[in-house]
């Protein structure tokens, strides 16, 4: 159960870089960092393109104005210059930059937060695990839905066997906002998302997609893809070669099959994001929607709805247990936890405490570079006509 | 609105093979053939492989016992020798016995109602449709939900174009009753079932997702598939070559892509069959446990929900009521209705009203063979690995 | 399990006293009489108040002309003159009528079916069942949602101790097709339903909450209300007196309290009936519009949903099992189930089997009784201005 | 859209009572308050009875030790002496000691945000905001879950007309963690609000039936109640006098009626509160475990579902937007608005903005008087025997 006292000595000196007023995620990040005060702490940023824009934004949001920078390369090296600069950053700009960012803010000895997807290619992932073990340093990926916590009550039951053995993987992520092209034309927020120079080479996929699969690791960390098919379609032609929607089926190693379906254009949809996980026994299903409730489903029995914050739940959910049942938890909360964990994390590198660091379930690096895995395994089928092809 | 008067001068001499007391699905077919004792009249049958079985199960629904008969060729023969001889039969037995019980049927001058799948092979199912032809006959296929009046709703508003343009067709029929092979070791109606001997090609496909792919047909008439690929497996291993689970994906000549799930393993479900069309503008889906729904999903709007019944629904929809709004009608209701379809188009054919019978939407030998088909190729693509094929 | 097979020797040979083309119930009846052909026969009728009318809509529905009758009195006299004349009837016309044509029917050594609310006041019923008893006839009443086997699970659950001891009874029937007045110009049906002299002392309490009220004296035998409260509304004002709406409080024997809203002034709803009953260690939830699903709550434990034809149900709900899990059944069943049992009961009254006929749980003359009673109460309690009143 | 930048100057010298580690609720408060580090700054409190405890839980909140006082009256005492004091002060301390912390706080000079229900007494209610006025402060009322912006729509179509004129109001706050008396004996939380010293004259009636009484204020603020009637029990006979269940009916001046149900003994219920409004063209839904989905139904079209976030919904709804439509919110975001809406008008209130403060919906202090004469009327007619009585 957490109320709000803290969990780790003092909160982070923390900043953005991005997240500014015209966007949407930056109030998610400013959410879960800042929630109880006790894990981070704001006090600088570079918020916006424009940076007159960015100043005004931080100013309104507490950080004192000095301390708002015009871009992240003056505020990696101001900050640095300050016995009271920044500990850690969060990256919330468009795909394209998370990579030069990431690796200025470890090479300014910063710890990071980035966006998903984490990069363009696994190739500069890699480059980045190596470069933060070699910083000691954190870096830590916002799949932001990670944080609700009945996935944690999957991932027990799952490994408690009380599904039995897995057979099928049924994950989506549908919306239909883009539907039509009225946004692309409209929306600054989008246009860069579906430009393969800024969004790399995929749109549905990296945009929403990664947040389920990272779902689906997180609640089965044993299971692994041997190969997948993918086809992907852009149902609105101008936003070739990157796709609005996508399907995709998964091999896994253990002789389990799955499927994905992303999708922007589900034209009325308002059910989101779905995982449903059947095993030789049971099936377990969440939707982000209504987080705080989870169906189980054993073969033979009468059906189950497991509600957020039981007694009856594992305790490495209720660990995470804020409001109470009834009580409704939202996206907010998600991002609280991870953001958390983000700070429990950075705490444990910090310390040198390997085996805490070790012994926590949290987006981290090796979660982001999966992210990045799973597009190019997808984008390599899909621009093969949609063939099988091995999971690499 | 259905009340049970006549829609037809008299009822139609009706016999059945199969649907004894052991199966499930003949209970069906007497509930849909005599739901207003004005279609068809129960006046003989071969009622069971166990003759004496058969007969005591007969005279317990009121068919006299010299009517009673031991197999279809004796039921066949017999019946022609009366003046009140049976005009049509339904075919209630294992799949592999479908295509001989039919064509002795036809050859037998009479009107024939068959179960899914149909046959064996689409050549088989060709030469059937030609006999058909010759002898003036109908062949009708139960697919048993597709009498669900909010089907013809979902037809009428996709032909009205008020989804636009399809996209994306998501289809599924799952459950988990099969999930473990104790069933596969006590129950007749399964043994047969992962029999390729008696069961054909496929198990699930077959089986189930038959069904789905025909209400798919049914509510979007124009939609043809180009593509598909079919990747199945046989999760108790005792089933291979049958599958217990398989995924399918579609790409149809619009451009539209689709997706099936059909499983037997789908541990706990008790949701069963779901088909969803996404269109450019709105999205329907319909799911055969709330057969009384139809969710209409216009992107930008509420999400709405459509009720069985109301006077806003189309009048090809209204046109099949029986109960009147709030009154829940189920499955039987579904059978009724598909069953009064082929009266109609007995009758017709009787009478030689050909544009009568042409107007008439219902599961004909053009059905039937649709689904052969598509098992055909599902098969056809699985055994190459799960690649794509064209739709033959 | 059921299957059409004969539970009783023969068909009963059957009328019906109303239940004409114009009026929506009468097809009901005839969908629970007939189903199987094996519990009732349909042979005669005076269906409809108009002759020639009711004339032809018998033998549409395939009876003899001369057996469609002018009116009831001519119904009952005539057949009583052949050998092969009928045994029971159905009564369903409006509810002024009910008295007059039962006891004409018991006086001519029938057996009556008829419609609720039975009579209009509690005296005439109970000298009803004194002429029943002295003619050893059966008078059932058509409580059509009643037949639903969860409702038998629900008994056997409560029974069983399942919910721990009954503590609050939260039953609703409300629709909103009375929300203008326009139906009441526009319908027959409505029009003498909102007529004292036809319909009785009330409109909804009478026509729709005898159903819930019903439901919940089926679940729970055992209770009984000692005490009621009732306040009234005519929010259409014409309908005054009668009500379009009302609400119950109610006062158990046990210490339980409970609650009824009964409207046909729901604007919008299509969630119609719902019963609640919560006891002090779990609830049981049950509605109209998902007969097939049981929602059973244990406080501190997740919640349960039961469906309709799994195994671990109780033996008592799983006897009037029809078409399997996942295969839905509808009001038709419902009403199948209770007219089988009306046929039971007359065949053990025929055969002076009182051991059998005790067993039987059917709506039988007690059960209309309780539900005029309940009317009377409530209509007593509303019009001493919503005050409490000893149920008598 | 907020999205967290400062709607008032700076944010606000906030103290909390009571709130600390063993109660649910402090937490809520603080998330409300805290919630983008712009309207409120917790400097100071007395969190705890025990003071040792409640300095520790300060401190770990980040409230500095010198500033985290033993009582109230040394916080009210110590901070009015520095030239930082506080200005606001929340009090969420059991509700026996509401009315004198209430008023040491306004005697203070400080704006008070009091819990639910406000005090034992209209009497001292009157004097409470008569003392406000006086010394010109806020006295603001926590209804935690009436900053739901989707509440704002539902007001916003009632004042429209889009349900006609309202006809019945349905009421529902249930919940059966009470169900036992375990908790009873276990929980300090629990201990308190069944003891009238401490509770005051009701139990559930107060805990939780206040919180849906002022959601149907907030979205019918023309209605009110002219008559009604409560009958309320003790389950568990040991929290007699005070009630563990209550159901009222009430009448209002516009000829409408309506329900309330209040219940901790609901077994199993995981539903928790329903506000239900019928009027004469269509009917509004919302629920507080899903409270991100409204149910529109207008009588004879289809049901629709709006979602909070969405461009159709009304701007007096979309201004307290925060995460986007498919991102959940949940009571976070509610206690979010009402704590940025009290900053709000203690803005305004200390500019002497009348016109400000009297647009502005929020739970001010007529709202906490209104829900103390809730319960009085509630538990007079039910200390008369659950008789009508007139609304004082």
């Amino acid at each position: 159960m957490l109320n709000g006292e803290r969990k780790t000595p003092r909160p982070l000196r923390w900043a953005m870089v991005g997240g500014g007023r015209l966007g949407q995620v930056g109030y998610k990040h400013r959410c879960g960092a800042l929630r109880d005060n006790t894990a981070f702490a704001l006090v600088a940023g570079a918020f916006d393109i424009v940076p007159e824009r960015g100043r005004e934004f931080g100013v309104n949001l507490g950080v004192d104005a000095d301390r708002c920078y015009d871009d992240y390369r003056t505020l990696f090296a101001q900050e640095a210059q300050r016995e009271d600069g920044i500990e850690v950053v969060s990256v919330a700009t468009p795909n394209g930059t998370h990579y030069q960012i990431t690796r200025a803010a470890l090479l300014a000895g910063l710890h990071v937060i980035c966006e998903k997807p984490l990069f363009f290619t696994s190739r500069e992932a890699y480059e980045i695990k190596a470069l933060a073990a070699e910083k000691n340093r954190i870096v830590g990926v916002t799949y932001g839905f990670s944080g609700h916590p009945l996935l944690l009550q999957m991932r027990a039951m799952i490994a408690n066997g009380q599904i039995g053995e897995v057979r099928m993987v049924d994950l989506q992520y549908t919306h239909g906002f883009n539907a039509t092209d009225e946004v692309d034309r409209l929306s600054d927020a989008q246009k860069w998302r579906i430009d393969p120079q800024i969004s790399g080479p995929s749109f549905v996929l990296g945009d929403i997609s990664t947040h389920t699969y990272y779902l689906s690791q997180l609640v089965m960390p044993q299971m692994q893809i041997s190969e997948l098919l993918c086809d992907r379609q852009s149902f609105i032609p101008s936003r070739a070669p990157l796709e609005d929607n996508a399907l995709v089926m998964m091999r896994y190693a253990n002789g389990a099959v799955g499927r994905m379906w992303a999708s922007s254009v589900n034209a009325g949809a308002m059910s989101s994001q779905r995982i449903h996980i059947v095993g030789s026994k049971a099936s377990l299903e969440w939707t982000d929607v209504n987080p705080s409730e989870l169906s189980y489903q054993v073969q033979g029995q009468p059906n189950q709805t497991l509600y957020r914050g039981m007694p009856y739940l594992d305790e490495t959910c209720n660990a995470w247990e804020r409001l109470g049942a009834l009580h409704t938890e939202g996206l907010t909360e998600s991002w609280a936890n991870i953001y958390l964990k983000f700070a429990l994390a950075i705490d444990a590198c910090n310390r040198g405490d390997r085996q805490a660091l070790d012994q926590l379930v949290y987006p981290d690096i090796d979660a982001g570079i999966d992210g990045v895995r799973w597009i190019e395994n997808c984008v390599r089928s899909a621009d093969q006509g949609a063939r099988w092809v091995a999971f690499e």
